[in-house]
C-alpha cells in the first residue's frame, strides 16, 4: 500500500473541513454549572439597568432646587425626614425643604433629584427631629444612577456562541437566568492506534513507548469545549479495528484516531476508510509536522485521522478539530487567533512546507514575542508543556531570524476569531522588520 | 458607626494579605483528570526520550560503513534480512552487506547506525529475498533519534505549581503518570450580603436588585483553580448573620463575603469582625473601584470582604483573593501578569487613586492593545462581559488619551507571574508613548 498521495495547502484543508460543519442542540445549566459553557442563545437583559433612578453613594437624597442658593457663606438646611436602606422604598413624596438618609444603590424617592454625599453635609441632632447644612447648590440629576443608562431592557449584551466567563456570569444573574441556556457539548471519540503504544501504566519494554497522544487529545478536547470519550487502543487486527470504527461512530459525534494513517504497512486507517466508504477530504497536507492528517466524512459525520507523533497530533487537532468543535457549540469565533509576533529566536531551517513551530509567547515592552519551544523535533513531547502559541512560518520561505515577523496562532485564548480572518492572516510574516528593543 | 478609616495603598494591602498565605496538600486524580488542575508536585521523566534509539523515518536501518562507495554511478545493494513494525524489535544482529526495512518509531537493530528513507532506495525482489539499491553514502548516526536526546532520564519537565495543559498531559502520560499529584483545591465559600438582594429567580421589585456578586465570584473563583461553596444570603438579623459567618469558617479554607463592608448603617461586617476577634489587615484599600474592600483573618484563616458593587468585588477578588488561591494551589507563578499596552481610546478622568479599569485587550501589528470598556461606572455590570483586563492607572496621575502606555492585569492567563514582578511593574504607566500604527 505504498500509493502516492497528492499534498493540499493546509487553508485548502481547512476550508474542506469547515464544509462539513454541524451546529449542536441546546440544554440548561443551573448558574453555577455553566461558567467555561458557550451561551446557546443570546443573552437579553430582562429589565433597565438600573431599574430604578438609584444612589451611587451613601449620602441625602434632596431637591436640587432647594439647593439654589447655598454657598459656603450661607449654608442652607434640610430636614432629614427618613432613611432608606438599599432594598427598601420611601414611602411618601419629598417636600420643599427636606432631605433623605439614603444608602449606596437605593432607590430615590419621589420628590428628590439630586443626592448630597455624605461627607459634604454636617449633620444637625436636635430632640426629635435632624438635619443637614449644606455649603453648595446641586443640579437636577446630581449624583443620581439613571434607570437604564447602563443597559435598556431587550438589549442583546452577549450574543449566542460566546464563551461564558465571570463577568458573563454575573449578566446571567443580573437577569434573572437562574438556569442557562447553554450549547451542547459535542462528543468526540478517541482511539488510539500503534502496535508499538504501551498503556500509561505499563513498564516500558524494548521498542515500544507509552500512549501519550490518547491522553493529550482528550485535554485537548476539553480545552476546546467537546466532551471526550476514550475507546481506547485498536487491536493488531483488521476486522476488529474496523468493527471497533464503527461502533465508536455510533456513539459520538466526531471521531479522532491518532496513529495509523502513514502509508506504513501497519496502518490500518486508509483501509478501514475505504471499507465505510468514507469520503476522504484529504490524506495528506503541505505542512510540518502533520503532513499525513487525513480527514473523512460518512454522512456527514467526521473522522479526523491525525497523525501518531505527538507534535502532529497536536497540530493537527487545534488546526482542524477545534474549529468544528466551536462551530458545534455555536461559536461566532470558531478559529483560534492569528496574530503577529516578534520572533525571539533563530530559525534556521528553511520552510519547503507551511510550518507550526510550538511557541511560547511573551510580552515585551507592549510587543509580542515568540520564542520556539524545545528541539522542535516532530517525536519530541517535552516542549509541549510550555507551549501556547504555534508559530505558522509560510512554506515557500527560507529560515528565519530572530526579529523578525511572524504569525502566531494563539492556543489558550477563549475569544478566537472568523474562519475568514484566519485564513486571511498570516501574509505579513514575509515582511522582514526588525525587533528593536 | 460613621467612624473614620485609613485608606492603605493597593501594593501595600497586596503584601500584608500575602503574608497569611498558606499551602494546601496534595491528592491523586486519572491522568484523564489531570486537566485544568495544578502539579502538586515536580513531573519527573522516568525514562530517556526517546527510550531507545530509533527511526524518525519509514525506511530502512543499514551499515552506514556498507554505504561508503555507493553513488549515483555506482549504486550498492544490500539484502533485506527482515522487518521491525513500531513497537516490534529484531531479533539477530545485522551483518556487512543486509539492511533491514524499519517503520517510523521503531528501534535501531543491534549492527545498523543509520537510516535510509524509503524514497531514496529502489526495492529489488527475487524470488525467496529482497534487495534495495542505494544511490548514495550515509554516514553513522544518520536519521536516527538517540535515545535521550530529548529528555534524560530523572529531568524535571515541569514544576511542582505549573497548570496542567495538553502538553503537561502529554508529558505525564509519556512518564508513566496513570495516577497524578495535583494540588488540591481550596475550599472557599461565599456569603453575600445586602437586603436589596434578590434571589435570581425572583421577580424584581422596587429598590431591589438581583445577586450577581456571588456567581460571578462562584465562576472567579473556578476560574482561579478553587472550589466555591455558596453558601447563600445573609440574613437581616445580626446574630443570626455572625452564626452563618462562625458556621462557614468551620467548612472552608478560605471566606468571602460580598456587600456589607461599607460605612453605611446597615452593614454587619465590621461588627463581625470584632465578635470574632479578627484581625483586620485593612478596611480601606487607595483604589477605585473597590476602596472598601476588607481583609481579615482568624488563626490564619482568611476572610475577604469583598465590595458589593459589581466592579469593585470583581477586582478585588482578583487583586486579593486569586493570588491566595494560587498560591495554596504551590503555583511559582501566584500573581496575575502585569504587561503594558497601548490605551485604545482617551480615559480622561483623573485618578486620585490607582484606578483599575476593566478593559478589553486586543492585538494590533504585533503590539498591545487595551481599551476600556462600558462606561466604567462602578455599579455598571454590563461592560464585565467583555472584560479580560484590568487596566491599572496608578493615583496621581491626571487623565490618559489614546496612544499611552498603560499598565494591564491579564485576566485569563494561565501562566501568571511572581509577586514581586507584580507589585514592582507599573511604573512604566506614566511613560507617555504615542501610538505610532
Amino acid at each position: 500500500m505504498l500509493n502516492q498521495r497528492k499534498p493540499i495547502k493546509v487553508n485548502e484543508a481547512i476550508e474542506r473541513v469547515l464544509n462539513h460543519t454541524s451546529i449542536g442542540n441546546i440544554e440548561y445549566v443551573s448558574l453555577e454549572e455553566s461558567y467555561g459553557r458557550f451561551l446557546g442563545d443570546d443573552l437579553i437583559a430582562d429589565h433597565h439597568v438600573p431599574p430604578f433612578d438609584r444612589s451611587p453613594y451613601d449620602g441625602f437624597a434632596v431637591r436640587a432646587m432647594d439647593t439654589n442658593d447655598a454657598s459656603r457663606n450661607t449654608p442652607i438646611t434640610l430636614e432629614v425626614v427618613g432613611e432608606i436602606g438599599a432594598g427598601s422604598v420611601f414611602g411618601g413624596v419629598v417636600d420643599k425643604g427636606q432631605a433623605v438618609r439614603i444608602m449606596t444603590g437605593a432607590q430615590i424617592p419621589e420628590g428628590c433629584d439630586a443626592v448630597v454625599m455624605l461627607e459634604l453635609v454636617k449633620e444637625i441632632k436636635e430632640e426629635t427631629k435632624s438635619f443637614i447644612q449644606l455649603k453648595r447648590s446641586f443640579e437636577s440629576g446630581d449624583n443620581i444612577s439613571f434607570s437604564g443608562e447602563d443597559t435598556k431592557k431587550g438589549e442583546v449584551l452577549a450574543s449566542e456562541g460566546t464563551y461564558i466567563n465571570p463577568g458573563i456570569v454575573a449578566l446571567l444573574a443580573t437577569f434573572g437566568y437562574k438556569q442557562v441556556p447553554v450549547s451542547c457539548k459535542p462528543k468526540i471519540g478517541i482511539i488510539a492506534t500503534g502496535s508499538e503504544l504501551l498503556d500509561v501504566d505499563e513498564e516500558l519494554q524494548p521498542g515500544k513507548i507509552r500512549n501519550s497522544n490518547a491522553f493529550m487529545v482528550y485535554s485537548q478536547i476539553i480545552r476546546a469545549g467537546g466532551e471526550p470519550i476514550y475507546f481506547g487502543q485498536f487491536s493488531d487486527e483488521f476486522d476488529t479495528c474496523f468493527e471497533q470504527v464503527k461502533k465508536a461512530l455510533e456513539q459520538v459525534d466526531f471521531l479522532i484516531t491518532t496513529g495509523g494513517v502513514s502509508v506504513g504497512d501497519y496502518d490500518y486507517l486508509p483501509a478501514i476508510y475505504e471499507k465505510l466508504s468514507a469520503n476522504v477530504m484529504f490524506n495528506k497536507v503541505g505542512m510540518r509536522p502533520g503532513s499525513v492528517t487525513t480527514v473523512a466524512e460518512i454522512d456527514g459525520q467526521l473522522l479526523f485521522g491525525l497523525s501518531g507523533n505527538p507534535s502532529a497530533c497536536y497540530v493537527g487537532f487545534e488546526l482542524f478539530t477545534r474549529p468544528i468543535i466551536r462551530t458545534y457549540l455555536h461559536a461566532y469565533h470558531p478559529a483560534l487567533k492569528k496574530e503577529t509576533a516578534i520572533l525571539g529566536a533563530n530559525f534556521p531551517k528553511p520552510n519547503p512546507f507551511d510550518r507550526f513551530v510550538r511557541g511560547h509567547l511573551s510580552f515585551e515592552n507592549g510587543k509580542l514575542i515568540a520564542t520556539p519551544v524545545g528541539l522542535d523535533k516532530s517525536n519530541v513531547v517535552s516542549s509541549l508543556g510550555s507551549a501556547n502559541v504555534l508559530i505558522n512560518l509560510p512554506g515557500g520561505t527560507r529560515g528565519y531570524e530572530q526579529g523578525m515577523d511572524v504569525s502566531v496562532i494563539l492556543l489558550e485564548d477563549q475569544e478566537g476569531t472568523t474562519l475568514e480572518q484566519f485564513l486571511s492572516s498570516g501574509g505579513h510574516t514575509k515582511r522582514r522588520a526588525r525587533y528593536d528593543k
